[in-house]
């Protein structure tokens, strides 16, 4: 084969806001499998803010993607050729093939999607990382109970929407945070969040206190930033604050001293508060449970979820700089290619 | 009865340390027990740092004392008249009957303590209130895995000196932290830790790291201030940090941000740490356990606890004054009363 690839590498480590040219957009010769390995077609790409951090190369949980190196991201692709017995040409699987058209894989690490059981793209959105963060940060870290309040931010987004559905699932209070009053209204009235808070109100610090009348059990904490200044003083004693990600501070420079800091451990000790991190991997063992569960609420319609797609492999920078500015409403993709080749 | 009782009550709300002016020492007549109660003479009384918080007014988990109030605190005290059917003169009992010679009791929340099963003083100090402090947060939130690391200040006093000693049997590498030369050297020696810093050396940062070459799992913060400083650095993926008492900041007057502040929500996020505030009532449900537990180890020679001794009732604030700014060396305990009236 000597059909031409399609690829985007990370050019340059961003300082702040990443900019397009820290992205570059190569082409290649699609590359032919070996033996025991498949040849994979992208149709769809997954946009996460969590690769924001793989572009710098601070201490993580995980190594950055080298300068020069392929964009990491999770897709949707399709086996086109296969020299491997576990595979055949037109099964779709979930993969890591990052951001690029075509790639080979030896097979580990893919999972195949029945595509019968509804829209594939699920797989790496309400049915994959960002439904998982959800459904483990929500349910083994927060633990919320019949009665209690759960507030989430990036309420519209991938995870924090469907934090809020589960958390009405189980009984509690859902409050969302979002940005502007189309995301807000989609918030509360289609997903039935009991209310939904922009973050760009000045007052919101007045407003989640209206909201949250009994306080603030469960913060899934998303973005970090400013929420965060506006949940703390209202945490309930006992309140558990799963961390997944940062999202208000990934383009920051400098790391900005909260105005909660120096109050932070002794709200901890006297309200007995739980702060924990977590990535989704930290809770492989709990993927059966999730599935099952997830699945079922998709089907009663419990679960809603709302996608936000950009078109061609070529719109993945400018998609991905907006999604860290909260451009995006619903979980990002980027349709790489068709369903079927 | 016109015999003469003492107790000591709160003069004043102190502006940072407390000083002796904010404690008053008063008489009063010994109270009369009334049908269903009885009349307790204070043996020992127990000093720890959470009194601090109970002399100020400001949010916590629990009231503070009202100005003219008598100070709380733990006892051990001897029922010396009984109107209640389940004491007898002569019964010694686990009270908080606080800082005074007498006081009266329906019964509830007593417990009796049998003389002959050891010095009647452990029930508010190895294994009581302290105790139980240092083993349901080390083991039901700081969990050590043999092998692990585990640090802990104040590692002479109370709750320290048993968090070290339990993370030893569990083995886990215990390192502790205290104030001098000599209670490094009883930490180290007597306490068997594998290492004792002072909290005083400059180069306590460097020395830390040093002495947890495979950086820290679990640390116990009863401290903050600038242990937490240097402990924050090396915390290891998954550390736990059960957080029990902050006392380097009782007596501040305003919130010092700390240098950690600006980047604790990230390493919560990127280490994946587990911060968790607790007090022991939280773990009612384990007194049985650790009873069951404790008393072993101190039977087998595995756990040891020091005793630091101040005699009578008017030894209490200058005492308790020390134990803020670490002059004792071990439990500190106020011998009010002797063992037999």
């Amino acid at each position: 084969m000597t059909e031409s690839a399609k690829r985007i590498t990370l050019a340059a480590r961003p300082n702040g806001e990443p900019k397009p040219s820290d992205f570059k957009i190569e082409s290649y010769a699609v590359p032919t499998p070996k033996d025991g390995e498949v040849l994979l077609r992208t149709i769809w790409l997954s946009l996460d803010p969590y690769m924001r951090g793989r572009m710098s190369d601070g201490p993580s949980y995980a190594q950055p993607v080298p300068i020069g190196g392929v964009m990491e991201g999770g897709t949707v692709s399709e086996v086109i050729a296969s020299h491997n017995p576990g595979f055949k040409v037109g099964d779709v699987v979930l993969s890591h093939a990052g951001w690029q058209t075509h790639a080979v894989s030896d097979g580990k690490g893919l999972r195949k999607i029945d595509p019968s059981a509804g829209p594939v793209s699920t797989a790496i959105g309400v049915l994959g990382m960002p439904g998982m963060t959800a459904y483990t940060g929500l349910l083994d870290i927060g633990k919320p109970q019949p009665g209690e309040t759960v507030v989430v931010a990036a309420a519209s987004g991938a995870v924090g929407s469907a934090v809020g559905q589960i958390a009405k699932i189980k009984g509690a209070r859902a409050v969302g945070i979002a940005g502007g009053k189309a995301k807000c209204d989609y918030v509360k009235n289609e997903l039935g969040f009991d209310e939904c808070l922009d973050h760009r109100d000045p007052d919101l610090a007045a407003k989640l206190k209206e909201a949250c009348p009994k306080g603030i059990d469960v913060y899934f904490e998303n973005v970090g930033g400013h929420v965060f200044e506006a949940v703390f003083p209202r945490l309930n004693a006992f309140a558990r604050i799963p961390v997944c990600g940062l999202i208000a501070g990934y383009n920051a420079t400098e790391a900005e001293v909260p105005k909660w800091a120096g109050s932070m451990m002794r709200a901890v000790l006297t309200k007995r508060l739980t702060f924990r991190g977590f990535i989704v991997s930290d809770f492989a063992a709990r993927h059966g449970d999730f599935l099952r569960d997830m699945s079922q609420w998709l089907r009663e319609g419990k679960l809603k979820h709302r996608e936000f797609v950009t078109e061609g492999l070529d719109s993945a920078p400018a998609a991905f700089m907006g999604l860290l500015k909260g451009a995006n409403f619903g979980k990002q993709l980027v349709r790489v290619g068709p369903d079927k080749a």
